[in-house]
């Protein structure tokens, strides 16, 4: 099954914000540039979702979708089988992607103005889907111990001032790949309680856990906590269909479930009918395989990088113990920011997600995308290597 | 090319709300029943459409999406040269269909507890979105004298209070297939400045004219309206592919255009990439002729039907100018409502859109969905003329 991440193809020209604006974006040549900022993979998703939609363009009628009966089970099914979280299929809400999903949520458990918990660095568009909702980034920092991330609930506490309502959460951690344990969760839980936050846990990465770790489900963690909790989840990332805009929100409180799924019908919410076939396609026993399949296409891919990229003196790849984002920092060269990025950026022809972007803690550090084809990989290493060789 | 419209399908048990749940709400044999109701058609969509979506799945990649440069063009390139209707891309927002699009418009610019305007009869779902958004429909009726209806102002004048806030105004008229002139439509802008009313004017059937018949875009005919007109469009009917909810709002006016753009992008909206691709080759010379020869099937379609509807005594479906949807008025038959609805749906065993569901007009009357392959029209008109043979 190796070959289904390993075929080369082109993205450019095919609409892909990953590889259709490097050049306006990030300075980065559109000729050989590599592409590795935004969190989709280049390969081709899984042969029972193209099924799927093969099936669909097949039939050929396109027209008004009913009975959310399958999608909801193959949620259901996933989310028992693969994390062992019983879900009711009741508790789900269907968002355009999660992107929609957080600010649907800050739309309607937030008021204009009110300050926005997160803990950084973090997936940047948290601070950005805040700050368009007019709302305010109360961003409180990790602390970064050897190669792991901790919570310092203490500082966070500190740093509220009583006007919070919510903690958008991110579990795996983006950009870190760090996996909370059950007693963390707990923990975060308490001081969601404590400060009146409702907690919006955003686990999209949930699916690239890596051997020998263990993802807990916030809502396994800490159920007492759910009358304030919703908890994002897609099979976006996951199967490598995100242009789909089709996320979940799963709210195990009547409560909360009826205010979010009251704002969904009073804007007339109903999600797109290829999005739901495809993630029912992908949320199946074929599905699973093909995801065990691309784990270990990017357990090799990580392999591959952090050995070649820990040999440049001064950067250091942290360990991951999820997703496929590898967070590097360059901090050790020395060198300020702006030539660490240039030498990636124009000598190594590679877009990155820049570390600042995730706020506090993201300063000299570059984020790559390592879900790609392996040769894209062994050429990119190849060309940071050189970019840095006068560190050697 | 017309054979495209005539292949037979069987559209049972692929999520079609037309089709699937003909049992549990009407009540209709899920056996032999013919869906007549909702207005998707039974027949594929274009071959241009259908292309788009194969290259997509042969390339297999479905990440996110950028660049809207073709779709916008391809939307302005229709309007010109489909309607002669000028406009700019960048007044061109995307919702999730136009249902969400009305939705939103009601979020952005009324309050709760507005009272909301509308024509009827006229398509259910206005009074629906009206009542889920928390405003208040007021349902003006209009006349209608011999096979044509007709705007009241003066009586819709009189139903006002000045508490109202917007007009939701559908042009083509469903169900009636109604076209207003230019002259209504200035009269219905001066109503709504008069009544300080944002206009919201839907316009997704106008892709259906039939011979003779002229349509003139609400912005064509009162550009001094622009200050507070939205014009919906989508590709949606005319392609048969509502399911992929992405449907445009256009909105002339940049001040009306910035404020909901702000609140798109609050809510982190962004269309689904399949959509945009599928609206996109859809709005091109290909996709034009396919609804030119559509068009060339849906009037036999209408002769069929409308000769064998208007042979039972009572029964009168009146002459469409616009719309696939067939607006049947059965009060000559003097019989009650149910019972008309009985022998239709048990009898006759086809599901119509019942006419009190558009509102004041609507009592007697049916609306069958002609947007089907003929011998399904065929079969209906025999089982119609049997299940009312009583009555010759």
């Amino acid at each position: 099954m190796h070959d289904l991440f390993n075929t080369p193809n082109d993205r450019r020209g095919t609409h892909s914000s990953k590889w259709d604006i490097l050049d306006s974006k990030f300075d980065v040549s559109s000729e050989d540039g590599i592409a590795m900022w935004t969190a989709d993979s280049d390969y081709p998703t899984a042969p029972c979702v193209l099924k799927a939609l093969q099936d669909a363009v097949d039939h050929g009628v396109f027209g008004y979708f009913t009975d959310f009966t399958d999608y909801n089970a193959a949620i259901q099914w996933w989310m028992k089988t693969r994390h062992g979280w019983d879900i009711d299929t009741d508790w789900i809400l269907t968002a355009q992607g999660l992107g929609n999903a957080i600010a649907l949520c800050l739309d309607v458990w937030s008021q204009l103005g009110d300050r926005i918990v997160t803990f950084n660095p973090v997936y940047h568009e948290f601070e950005f889907k805040i700050r368009r909702a007019g709302r305010e980034p109360v961003q409180c920092p990790l602390t970064l111990e050897g190669d792991t991330y901790h919570l310092d609930l203490e500082d966070a506490q500190s740093r509220l001032d009583g006007t919070e309502t919510m903690l958008i959460f991110c579990s795996p951690q983006n950009p870190s790949g760090r996996i909370w344990t059950a007693e963390e969760l707990r923990k975060v839980a308490e001081f969601a309680r404590r400060n009146d936050l409702i907690v919006v846990a955003d686990e999209i990465h949930h699916d690239f856990i890596y051997p020998g770790e263990t993802f807990v489900p916030f809502d396994i963690a800490a159920p007492e906590a759910r009358d304030r909790t919703v908890i994002l989840t897609a099979s976006s990332k996951t199967f490598n269909i995100a242009g789909q805009k089709t996320g979940n929100m799963i709210i195990p409180d009547a409560k909360l479930r009826e205010t979010m799924a009251q704002r969904l019908r009073s804007l007339d919410y109903s999600p797109n009918a290829l999005g739901l076939k495809m993630v029912t396609a992908a949320y199946s026993p074929e599905g699973a395989a093909w995801v065990d399949a691309q784990i270990e296409h990017l357990i090799e891919n990580r392999r591959i990088f952090d050995e070649a990229v820990n040999a440049i003196p001064g950067v250091r790849s942290l360990p991951l113990a999820s997703t496929y984002l590898a967070w590097v920092d360059f901090s050790g060269t020395g060198m300020e920011f702006d030539e660490i990025s240039r030498r990636v950026r124009k000598e190594a022809r590679i877009a990155p997600s820049p570390g600042p972007e995730f706020g506090p803690g993201g300063a000299c550090f570059l984020r790559f995308n390592l879900a790609t084809q392996r040769y894209r990989v062994e050429e990119a290493v190849k060309r940071l290597q050189e970019a840095f060789s006068d560190l050697q």
